[in-house]
């Protein structure tokens, strides 16, 4: 039985209906019977679609076809299954693909390059398409436009909770909706995370637009967390927009603020469900010669094995943060450095802060929401990081992941 | 009780005296009692010497003398202690350097920029100089050309077992020797690995000779290998040459294989020793574009925490290697690539092998000693890394090394 994250909210939130987009989620055989596994949203009339991909050179087929196809801008559907992710699966891991895309299409009366598709999972491993596709017509009669939490659990892996979110934004004095949904636990680092994260609005923005809203948010959101520095070969996030409310471009200064939100709850949803996760980390990196350079240094606190075992252990071991700040090539000033674990600074001027009470910080560390805020010193470059600690779970997990 | 490495050699072989060196250890306090936290090595005349040292921008005082004493390029005396690694402590921590390196000189009877000094240990408290000094006399009484364990288990930290090596080597037809030790288990990723290794010979080569040597050498050996991807603020790799033996620079080929062979063995064995390590893992490397990259690639490899908890759990899960090749920026060829778990090539032509069989290869995951093989068709650059698998023992060593 799978230990269920300390994170995991209480209640899931409500996501509103949005006009044209309907979802349904099933069991379709690739993974053990208990579990949704299969989820298929369909747009009544063509949205546009932007997206963003793994930069891994070995991508899988899912990936290799959804860049092919978003030069067109428009998507009708979009399917993704769990259990497998049809990577390293060669022509016939392609040919799945192909077959998936046109019999979505078929039934979703569409051009099979509006389909969307993406899979997670075992890499390496052939994808029966015919498990897929003959679960499409069950799947295609269940649509209904509240699935959303249906269609967040069967893009699960070893995530312990679906990840949604919803907010509503105002553009031209009118409401529209953004939800979205996420999974991610583990092989998570950017660019991108192994992840896969699905946002859907009801504005009217163009593919082109979108495009530019998704990279810029993506930026310190998806692109800011890691769980243990592994990028997947699967990593995708589509962001669609219906268009049923008609809304102009010229000013989107609240849905972008509000989209970034939403990127940024969903991807720490991500950080604060990586496997075996016990505590939730925030490193905040000022003072590096550039955002660059900050997010470098960022990363390498946020992925040092060191530092993340000392927070399981409840250690405010900042000696290790000194470490992990030196170990990249970016400039960082040794004299002028400061270390904040929560509010207390531990370290400063080259030494550790006089001042500093090690129970009081001690104390700190029995949180499950860990801060920590380094000062280098040389410019004014600042990036924010989430990670997670590393447990003995993350160890457990991944040494039965496919057992 | 630690538990001990399961690759702890049953026997320690028996390091020859080398003419002109004395060795002695004791327990002076910077640890509790019962073991040794400090050696001392004599060159009862000047011996040549040459080092490498961490790249990170904020090394420990010791490191920072030592750079500072290099150029002169000879040695009397070398002290290490563990405990503290005196690293990130100021003013403070650079006067304790030169109060030891003064006090040494002393009762040595040499120059002070003559002794090379480490400390490893916790990063951050400052070390009490008086424990060292107050131990310096009856550690120069103890004195003695065979306490070559004793050094190698003084300078441990969280290392199960002292790792020792020798070699013969035939200059002019003379014959020579090298002796070695190191310490490493945690923190160790190059460059350079967090380690510590002092190399001893009676041979007669220049410093500028010993360095080109020493830096080639590290290449394959002390910086080929890694534990958890984090690098250290004290790293040091001397090497040290008495000149006892009147040797010549004319041939060193048969001294040069020597050497590189006992780094190696050194190197080698702190992977071996890493932190909860349960297996070795040998990941080679081949078809990259030169050889920087086949080392950008290995390293991922060797540092992918899901591939050392997935070899920890004996599961031989592929997969994660496509996706550590795959996530560097390296080239590397999809269709071509071939993975080699053992003897067994796993996936080949953009798929698995049809004709892999699992249930053979999970056999050979139960072995103590990995081998993974990877050429990723490109080009003709090839390079080999060590490491070791990832078990819940490097949580519970790292969650509680300070308490």
């Amino acid at each position: 039985m799978k230990k269920i994250s300390p994170f995991a909210p209480i209640k899931q939130p409500i996501l509103p209906e949005i006009k044209g987009i309907r979802l349904a989620a099933v069991n379709c055989g690739i993974r053990n019977k208990k579990r949704l596994d299969l989820m298929l949203a369909v747009f009544d009339s063509p949205a546009n679609v932007a997206g963003i991909f793994t930069k891994s050179s070995m991508p899988g087929e899912p990936v290799v076809w959804c860049k092919k196809i978003l030069p067109n801008g428009l998507a009708r559907a979009l399917i993704v299954n769990s259990g497998i992710s049809n990577v390293f699966t060669g022509e016939q891991g392609s040919k799945t693909v192909s077959i998936t895309a046109s019999e979505v299409a078929n039934i979703a009366g569409c051009n099979q390059e509006q389909v969307y598709i993406s899979s997670t999972g075992v890499i390496g491993m052939q994808l029966n398409h015919e498990l897929i596709t003959k679960a499409l017509p069950p799947l295609y009669k269940k649509l209904s436009p509240d699935a959303w939490i249906d269609a967040a659990s069967a893009i699960m892996t070893t995530d312990t909770f679906p990840k949604v979110a919803t907010r509503k934004a105002i553009i031209d004095k009118k409401e529209v909706t953004i939800n979205g949904f996420a999974k991610g636990s583990g092989m998570i680092a950017p660019d991108m995370a192994t992840m896969l994260g699905y946002i859907f609005t009801d504005a009217a923005i163009s593919a082109k637009k979108l495009q530019e809203l998704l990279s810029e948010a993506a930026k310190y959101s998806f692109n800011a967390i890691t769980v243990d520095s592994d990028t997947s070969t699967s990593d995708t996030v589509l962001l669609f927009a219906t268009g049923h409310i008609k809304t102009t471009e010229d000013d989107l200064a609240d849905f972008k603020e509000k989209l970034q939100d939403l990127m940024l709850e969903l991807a720490q949803m991500i950080a604060k469900d990586g496997e075996g996760a016990s505590k939730f980390i925030t490193v905040k990196v000022t003072g590096a010669e550039d955002e660059r350079a900050a997010r470098v240094i960022a990363m390498s606190i946020a992925n040092s094995p060191l530092i993340k075992t000392a927070i399981a252990g409840e250690d405010p071991n900042w000696g290790r943060i000194v470490m992990a700040v030196g170990k990249t090539a970016e400039r960082a000033s040794r004299d002028d450095l400061k270390i904040y674990i929560g509010d207390e600074l531990v370290a400063v001027n080259g030494v550790a802060n006089p001042d500093y009470v090690e129970e009081k910080t001690a104390q700190y560390m029995k949180s499950r929401y860990i801060n920590l805020s380094i000062d280098v010193g040389i410019g004014k470059g600042e990036f924010i990081a989430y990670t997670c600690d590393f447990t003995d779970n993350y160890i457990k997990i991944n040494a039965d992941y496919r057992s």
